[in-house]
């Protein structure tokens, strides 16, 4: 990135995500795809016109022409590979989000960066990401209190996936609610400490049987399917696979991260909350901001892995800080 | 602040936003109030048990105790004084919030702290502050969209203040408060574009007579005020002093920063609340927050003026960034 020109992004992974990522770059001033990079064969990638596809193998060749990548791969098993052989040679965003596994891909990201003089930026997007945060924000400004976590209303892809495995299923979508009584308790303070996730949230599932499944026998596999349902509680309707396809479509999702906590005699609460058309439409808006911040901070002279957690927000917006004060603060 | 030694704080006036400090140190594990600064003579400051009051002339002497100041001055006369005379001896933090000023109280604040080789955050707070970074978040994110800023239900003191200068008011209160339809408008995506602040708020007077005054005369002085309530939905009621006293003698605020924006095909929304029981008390929980920030960043080596759009979010909470990289993201 030389002077004025913009900011140029490889995307690595072109699935729902990485389409996304594509569609929110055209609404930046400052940053621009300069490529697709796919395992496929490039001639057989259906992108938006003006889309560059290139083929994995071209990476290396291109870095270069590339101030920044988003890796746009799933974290079961493209990123914990992806993320470590690529923050040797570039600047990259990921959005990994195994929890229990943050910490070894932050280590693995982290030796590699360092290694090249790189900035790898891990597990952006909304949970883990703006949710994360606002986790952060709370509890340092209400150190005692209570933080609560709700998810959706929305489409959960494990456990629409959880769904689909059960013998007689032709196809489903899950729906994560949050449950209105729970949301109501976390507010007004009255909610018990020990409500778990199971106890905030519902579980819808739209359904379509296979031929001659059984509607009794699927229900009964869903609804006590150990972890994903049984602790929960869960409905199942059962559609043609015309309604699901029209009316279960689209991926919206969302929640609220809620902290609230006792100061003095006064309750203070402070609230985050995403509603959301698109799920990964909106993790890759808030990838393609962190990317713009990774370019910022590489061109500081920092190098390693990093988180939503160490970067100032100010780099996240084109804007000079000097604007920023003046227009939003 | 040698190793494990709780940072020491020294806070710099004591009305409302000195004693929200006062309280908000107790409820952290990492620091302590070294002592309150007054003009007033120490002996007469009725401070809470434990807490050391000294004279504003013994700051300077007390410098080498203390790793930051946290400034509880008022934005029109105290800071604009203050933060540039202290910045060049401590790390310091305000919550300056004249907002036009901003950018020549930065400017001093910058010059003072870069002379001293320290920081000196200004403009914390919630507004500016935390709905400052939220509407910076939310357009970083969503570059092609619209926010929209709602205050209330809250006490302003800017507004009650100008209710108490009209002729014939003993005491007032005034309650700023978001109109549900301009709310919902807003949520829904169908509010027009050209919506103001005055679309967006009621304002609701509770006002005691001082005796023989004329309740239509006042309530008529109130509402064509220019500026504060003529453009307004406003109401005045008119209340005895113990009603007042009873029923409106604390300080409740909060408001909602929302984000909303149009990516593809979907729409997508942000939002940050707050509902808080004691303004000036939230107010003094996020300045200790960021004094925190400010020593480690002054740890750092940074010197100069920052604001919150400067100050990675992890630095404002006590834990490494290892624990929160587990614990929070």
């Amino acid at each position: 990135m030389a002077g004025s020109e913009k900011v140029r992004v490889g995307v690595v992974g072109y699935g729902n995500l990485g389409r996304g990522v594509e569609t929110a770059l055209k609404l930046t001033s400052d940053m621009e795809l300069a490529a697709v990079y796919s395992r496929r064969d490039p001639a057989t990638v259906a992108v938006a016109p003006g889309t560059v596809v290139r083929s994995m193998a071209d990476l290396e060749a291109d870095a270069s022409d590339l101030d920044v990548l988003i890796l746009c791969g799933g974290s079961a098993s493209d990123l914990p590979e992806q993320t470590p052989a690529l923050a040797a040679k570039f600047n990259l965003v990921d959005s990994f989000d195994t929890h229990a596994r943050i910490p070894d891909h932050f280590a693995a990201a982290d030796a590699a960066a360092k290694a090249g003089n790189k900035v790898a930026l891990i597990s952006a997007g909304w949970d883990p990401g703006l949710f994360s945060l606002n986790r952060l924000f709370g509890e340092a400004i209400l150190p005692q209190g209570s933080t609560a976590t709700f998810w959706g209303p929305g489409v959960s892809q494990g456990h629409s996936d959880a769904v689909r495995r059960v013998p007689g299923v032709a196809a489903a979508v899950q729906y994560t609610v949050p449950a209105d009584a729970a949301l109501a308790a976390v507010r007004d303070g009255s909610a018990d400490a020990s409500m778990g996730a199971a106890d905030r949230h519902l579980r819808k599932c739209f359904v379509v049987l296979e031929d001659g499944a059984s509607a009794d026998e699927v229900r009964e596999a869903i609804v006590t399917m150990p972890h994903y349902f049984a602790p929960y509680e869960t409905t199942v309707t059962f559609v043609t696979a015309e309604e699901l396809q029209s009316e279960h479509g689209s991926m919206p999702h969302g929640g609220v991260v809620i902290r609230s906590g006792e100061v003095g005699e006064h309750r203070q609460r402070i609230e985050f909350q995403l509603a959301l058309g698109d799920n990964p439409g909106f993790t890759a808006s808030v990838l393609v901001a962190y990317a713009r911040a990774v370019v910022r901070l590489a061109a500081q002279g920092r190098s390693g892995a990093v988180t939503v957690f160490d970067v100032p927000p100010g780099l996240l917006d084109p804007r000079s800080a000097e604007q920023l004060r003046a227009e939003l603060l």
